[in-house]
């Protein structure tokens, strides 16, 4: 398709998309003239995903790029490519290990992690962001003098499980390894908040439904 | 207690106590002489729960006094009471409906919720802002050409509702109704953070189970 085209599938103005490809967001596409070039379905996925990234993910530019090498990088195994993608997304602020909250936090998650049998979780505990920030959400809560009760998260993590199986299961749907990756990562930015206001949604409906609604 | 014991057990600054007194968010302590006023448990909380809503939920002041008197407004039904207080929360951008997007996101949202039997949550749908987050969640999936499927999207809906459970229990355990609202809003605030890593780490613990860490 032409850049035209492009721009009218993917809702992304043409201004825009030139943009994206001076900042090697997305790849040229197939010289078929001096002034004209062809897309194909590929640059209209990518193109989805860096719209994902920048307007709703709010990432920038740069980490855009970086989010987008990773998931190129075929060099790399599966998980390690999922997981540096979804590193480079916005995280919680780093835990000050200082902090006397952190180093109790630190202690329960690895209790929790334990306790599940989540052991690659454990392994990767020191390299992995998403683990730095669990500790820095529960870190908080301990900071603000709320009760950390590892029996009463237990079954929370264990819901989390259950949801991340079927986020898997849908990502293994995708025919190709690029496609896998690449969704994976959308889901991680467009789900999360519907899965929030899911969370929240069921909240109500459940205090409805036991107190009523005078 | 002094006000002194107060900035110590809650690690605010006397000189953040201060401020909170001033702009109503904290109620003054029993005046004991002119210079000084005792402070007790329900004052301890309440500075904890202004805390999370300022520091960690990102409300400005003025939302904060609103949020608290929802809670402490003991003529309202206790959803309402609850609710009121969860809907002065930062939610999703308000969904613009003109947009076509926005249109089908709101009958796929009526479609999922009725086909999950959330008759509240569709009673409310023109009043609750946690409904209309959820419309601009899904909507915006839309608008960036990603599927959505009400059937790949009801056992997470499931999975929420199940948390909800916990969560209204967890509430239910606190003896007053005051503690009660204030233990939601709380718990909304920083367990949400908290929900979010789980979920991550349970995405990157399932595909190192399933893919290996190579």
């Amino acid at each position: 398709m032409r850049l035209t085209e492009l721009s009218e599938r993917s809702g992304v103005s043409i201004a825009t998309i030139k943009y994206y490809l001076r900042e090697g967001l997305l790849a040229p596409g197939r010289r078929i003239s001096a002034t004209t070039a062809e897309y194909d379905e590929s640059h209209l996925r990518r193109l989805r995903l860096v719209r994902a990234l920048i307007q709703v993910g709010r990432v920038r530019v740069a980490t855009a790029r970086e989010v987008l090498g990773h998931i190129d990088d075929d060099s790399l195994g599966r998980t390690i490519r999922l997981g540096a993608a979804l590193w480079s997304l916005p995280q919680e602020p780093e835990p000050d290990e200082q902090d006397p909250a952190v180093q109790s936090a630190r202690r329960e998650v690895d209790r929790l992690l334990e306790g599940l049998g989540w052991e690659t979780a454990r392994e990767l505990s020191t390299l992995s962001p998403v683990h730095r920030s669990l500790v820095s959400a529960v870190a908080t809560l301990i900071r603000l003098g709320y009760p950390w009760d590892a029996e009463l998260m237990t079954p929370y993590a264990r819901l989390m499980h259950q949801a991340a199986v079927r986020d898997l299961d849908f990502v293994e749907k995708h025919p190709s390894e690029e496609e896998k990756v690449e969704t994976a990562v959308a889901a991680t930015i467009l789900f999360e908040p519907v899965l929030k206001a899911l969370h929240r949604l069921a909240q109500e409906e459940e205090s409805a439904r036991r107190y009523g609604i005078e």
